[in-house]
């Protein structure tokens, strides 16, 4: 118990140090996270493990992460932006998955191979762009909407592709299953995405008239943990249960100052997700001469089909703003590397094209946030408001 | 991974349900959510499981708990009442241990089983009367602080009880071993107690300075969190780590608004630590009829050591506010629970006895909170500060 306690306490120490110094470096905090737990992981230094307390915390950080990002989201931006998403989206699923599976098929390996990295290849972890772009203060504007709504489209797409290549391999769904779980998945976000405003706002005034100590927060926070829980059960990432949840207290939210109360739960949990997720990186493994190569060409169509399908799917706009959305889907995270995981237990993908996508998630979730900070230079700018009003209060109050 | 998100929500959800009905049933809503716990446990319903992920859990509870009870206990009012302190945690050790050894070895126990429930009975589980104290709002009144600082005391005695008699029942603990672990432990509390508030104050202005943002928050929970795994590191309860954290941040807890900023994951994660705690009783297990009369008498026993030995070290007090110490002493949490555990892995005390301090430690805990409301009845009655403010806030602008 006291080295878990140990851990806990360096994970949030050191995250913070190292955020701060890359803070004052411009650079994006969330990078700074990521690099501790990789110096701090298993494969390094080992002061950090590898367990369900380490998994279940990740989780809980991405959850309240994404918990956050809904609440700055309203449900009219993200309707006004829906087809755009829904677009994106669908384009950064095909251009992707036909370009790796493609790819791999054509080095020689297995065709239940390529249809693997190709769905590994599908995956966006909306965690880290969100954490981008929430550090950066643009959540609001509407490049950032369109990332997000098309994340969650990828999310419920990458899903049903996973479920598709895991029946042809051998999985044991069956088309009336992968129907099922379809249904499932999209029902989920759309009821959920549609209604659970209108459901909040039904309830408010009576969680309101019921003069419940701490009741708006306790509500908010059982509603965040069960909507995550139930996107598990559908299987859907927690993460987009967490993200509607968000979403559905939009609305209440500045009048029950659920933001500023949600922060400090924020600053608690969230560095444990992007650290715990960096302590699973294996450097050692991208290096490895024989794979370089593989490596090199998975990740580079990794980028190049997000890119140019997410791109290409928001012109019309701008052309910063397709570079931004482009950008922003690149990042493949915790995703990738879960649907590798898979591939790996059920013996389809070796060991070898297992690092391969672990290199190529790592390496597309390092490379975005920079290029999306230049991309938003000059833009946004301001963090969010109750950052800066912390720094005030103490500014105003302190020397 | 779901089956323990599904399981965080139920944990936070229920007990968000059953301690309001408790709080409008005007009973501490901490005894709802140990029930829920009961209820819900591995040895009743089942739904909560008994895991890593789950002691870390009520780990984190727990310390965040006495963290913000430490940031309502200024250093000087300790001090004012540090002999006083000192002189009822010491007899709420001697009494209760000469009851328990002696009962247990009067009835035809060995003199190692006698000694080991000797020293579970002199375990003090701050948490839970700390917590109904705070819910009574009354954790500024001169008794609170009085069994605080007991309660710190009970828990470095205890410690070197517990070392003495696992050394005497063949432990590998030398006397030099037990003399290292002793200055160790009394270091710790006078070091971190006497100096932590002034460490903090004399950075507080260069952290202030450093306009770092989110600044003030990060630094207490590190501080919070490194502090607990010392504690533990050197044998201590990790939560007495974190009583001294938030001591050591009472004065500056106003200028840097802390209180309000921990009261959210307050909200969120103490709750882990009771229900979790209640998951750990084994109802069934206090009626066996073989053991009930042993459960009486030790329960009895434990009750009457603590009360008379804190009441009596009280005296010259109003005799209410001796019995308020008396009974504030009483609960043996999971304290008890944790030193029978090391008993039954050393093979020193068999089930039946390890299953009789359970049950006393069940008792104890679920008896004192409701006397102790009784006791305080026409004093307090504010709920801190905070819980006003978020209620008013509320009823300011909803309806």
């Amino acid at each position: 118990m006291d080295h878990i306690l140990f851990e806990l306490f360096v994970i949030f120490a050191v995250a913070k140090v190292v955020g701060e110094v890359f803070e004052r470096l411009r650079q994006p905090p969330v990078i700074g996270e990521l690099l501790v737990g990789i110096a701090l992981g298993p494969h390094a230094v080992g002061i950090i493990g590898d367990s369900e307390v380490h998994h279940v915390l990740q989780e809980l950080g991405a959850v309240v992460l994404l918990f956050m990002v809904g609440l700055d989201t309203r449900l009219p931006e993200v309707r006004a932006v829906g087809t755009r998403a829904l677009v994106v989206g669908s384009a950064g699923i095909v251009l992707p998955f036909l370009l790796g599976a493609g790819y791999i098929g054509a080095t020689g390996h297995s065709g239940e191979e390529s249809a693997f990295i190709g769905a590994a290849m599908v995956a966006t972890s909306v965690g880290i762009t969100a954490r981008v772009l929430a550090d950066l203060g643009v959540v609001g504007e509407v490049e950032s909407r369109i990332i997000l709504g098309a994340a969650v489209v990828d999310d419920v797409l990458g899903l049903l592709v996973l479920a598709v290549v895991s029946g042809l391999s051998g999985g044991d769904l069956s088309p009336v299953g992968i129907a099922v779980l379809a249904v499932e998945a999209i029902g989920f976000v759309v009821v959920l995405g549609l209604l659970g405003v209108h459901a909040v706002n039904a309830a408010a005034s009576t969680i309101e008239a019921a003069r419940i100590q701490r009741g708006p927060l306790a509500v908010a926070l059982a509603v965040c943990l069960g909507l995550a829980a139930l996107a598990d059960t559908v299987g859907l990432a927690a993460i987009i249960g967490a993200f509607l949840a968000g979403m559905a207290f939009a609305e209440v939210r500045p009048r029950w100052d659920l933001e500023d109360q949600v922060e400090p739960v924020y600053q608690l949990l969230v560095p444990f997700f992007f650290v715990i997720t960096g302590a699973q990186v294996d450097l050692g493994a991208l290096v490895e001469p024989d794979t370089l190569g593989l490596v090199a060409a998975v990740t580079g169509l990794a980028v190049v089909g997000k890119f140019l399908g997410c791109g290409a799917a928001a012109l019309g706009m701008p052309r910063r703003s397709a570079a931004i959305i482009g950008v922003g889907m690149v990042p493949r995270g915790e995703v990738g590397i879960i649907v590798a995981s898979v591939g790996l237990a059920e013996g389809v993908i070796g060991p070898d094209l297992y690092g391969v996508v672990v290199a190529m998630s790592i390496l597309t979730t390092l490379g975005a946030p920079p290029v999306l900070k230049v991309l938003f230079s000059g833009r946004g700018g301001e963090p969010r408001p109750r950052r800066g009003r912390r720094t005030s209060d103490v500014e105003g109050t302190g020397g």
